[in-house]
């Protein structure tokens, strides 16, 4: 049952060419395949199947923070810092915000086209419009496409509004939060999801006033989070099993600090390739892409349950809603029972 | 298989006072039973299920907007409107944003305080915190709670950043989006969406600059979107039978215009009950209400069968995501497909 069992001459006549130029590194072929796992186009699955054995498991960097903390010109100057060394960088741009429309769709093309010169750097948005699998299987997807490209650094940047850009942004090796001067009350209230899921921090903007000072608040609060965590281990003494976040100033528009961020990042690749960090991380993203796609099948199954059992659904049903799902999930219960049993 | 099968005398020792409470009308039996669905403690479900006999259809207006356009204190005019009626209010807020902490606490309890004196208003926050379920259920089961409690009217405020928001406040019969004065290029950045879900706007703090403006690019952007649904449907005259959605202007910290408000709200109302659109809703509502209930379920028993099979999880067993997925939903598949050749 290895993934090998799919070959790419399987593939139907629209994909078949395009995983073929994926694997040549042939831009316009990745952007049509990224087009067909947006758009859930037939067999879009197996085209990703096939991939995987050329997948060489790419580094791939988060970068989160509310709008307006610059994320997308600070993500510019770090593509420039990874060019100049040489590295072939893709970068997805998530935003999540407008259910549905394609409401980046301008500001992406402005940037794509700046970057149209250089063809070692693949730019990429998604909205979360279309996507049947979720916005996240399809993020996961595109870094896969990416990843058999070749590209050698993948950045996945969101707008961390809400809880399922968190997700998508913490399956990243490393993730970088963004803040901005003056933001400390928006961190304070997020303080503990925020330690929880920042590597590393860009106080960006930091030519603004209040720089420096929200640079300390953040490390305080990184030196409070630390304490309470060996506290609760009973573990005196500091532990060099844990990465530190490291805060960094950014100014991303005048260009300064943004190799210092790079400098942090590559310190906690290393920390975490050394420490096994890295592989519980791909483990776990491994575990959370197959339950996602399990998800969407089981959801495919339960619209074919439910479809045979309007009655259940009809609002004139007389019966709660926990009832009725109860009744509709009970094939699913009994076969998951028995597969069980049979071990 | 009704409801009614569960008696109210089935629950357990913790729960069973609180629901005898809630339909007696005590407070503080609604607070402690809420607190239960927020926990998902032992049984909650049970609770809900009896609660079903003793709803009445309460109504509900969802009201969302991006933070920072008063929709609190806009809430709370409404709340006095809505008194001034003498109809009873129950007031959900749902705060998604901050996936791990109760930010909003805070702000909470001085509204919360704000309103003690006058046992017909009840108000409660839920951020996204715990709630097994999700917040989207947890959210329809206290409007249950409510319901039964009975109150007249319930507002489901939300912060309308996401997807999973607009799910939660589009089910509510009415839909008030609410935005400001020059929010023009954000309203036209997430023109479809927005047309899609509001049936009222209101323009708040329109004692700023440019209200009127704004609420002008509206109603263009509402003729607009209504020239090309008939376009769609061929269909050359005004159509009786569509709502229009009415824009008002309010500053609700000076407490004007919030009674027209109230106005569009009521004659929406009176539209859709007319209409059967009302019927449609709650239809549309309640199957959204198993579907959610459902695909929680299929989630513990992916649980389970992920677990039985930690050899397809593992990160080295060389096979890609969608393969160990369609692998684990094997017993799934063939349940379903019995059950549905069964009939």
């Amino acid at each position: 049952m290895s993934a090998s069992d799919l070959a790419i001459t399987d593939l139907n006549d629209d994909l078949r060419p395009l995983v073929e130029g994926v694997l040549d590194g042939e831009q316009l072929s990745l952007s049509r395949l990224i087009s067909r796992i947006e758009n859930g186009a037939p067999g879009y699955q197996d085209a990703v199947k096939t991939l995987h054995d050329h997948t060489t498991g790419t580094r791939t960097i988060g970068i989160t923070g509310q709008p307006g903390s610059g994320k997308s010109t600070l993500v510019d100057k770090l593509v420039d810092r990874l060019r100049e060394q040489d590295l072939t960088v893709g970068v997805i741009a998530v935003d999540p915000s407008s259910p549905y429309s394609g409401g980046s769709v301008l500001g992406d093309r402005v940037r794509q086209t700046s970057r149209n010169e250089d063809p070692n750097v693949f730019f990429r948005s998604m909205s979360a419009r279309g996507h049947v699998g979720g916005l996240a299987a399809a993020t996961f997807d595109v870094v896969h496409a990416m990843d058999a490209f070749g590209k050698d650094v993948i950045l996945i940047e969101t707008v961390g509004a809400g809880q399922n850009e968190v997700e998508i942004v913490r399956a990243a090796d490393t993730v970088c939060v963004v803040a901005i001067p003056g933001a400390g009350d928006d961190v304070q209230a997020n303080k503990a999801g925020i330690l929880e899921i920042a590597d590393v921090f860009a106080v960006n903007k930091a030519d603004l006033d209040g720089a420096t000072a929200t640079a300390q608040e953040l490390q305080q609060m990184i030196r409070i989070g630390q304490d309470l965590e060996r506290s609760d281990t009973d573990d005196p003494v500091d532990d060099p099993d844990t990465w530190v976040p490291r805060v960094e100033l950014t100014a991303a528009i005048k260009d300064e600090g943004v190799e210092n961020l790079v400098d942090a990042f590559d310190a906690h690749y290393a920390f975490i390739k050394e420490s096994g960090e890295l592989a519980e991380t791909r483990a776990r993203r491994f575990e959370q892409e197959v339950r996602t796609h399990m998800g969407n099948e089981l959801d495919q199954l339960a619209d074919a349950v439910a479809e045979a059992r309007r009655d259940l659904l009809a609002a004139d049903a007389d019966v709660d809603p926990y009832t009725a799902s109860e009744e509709l999930v009970v094939p699913f219960r009994r076969a998951v029972e028995e597969y069980i049993d049979d071990g």
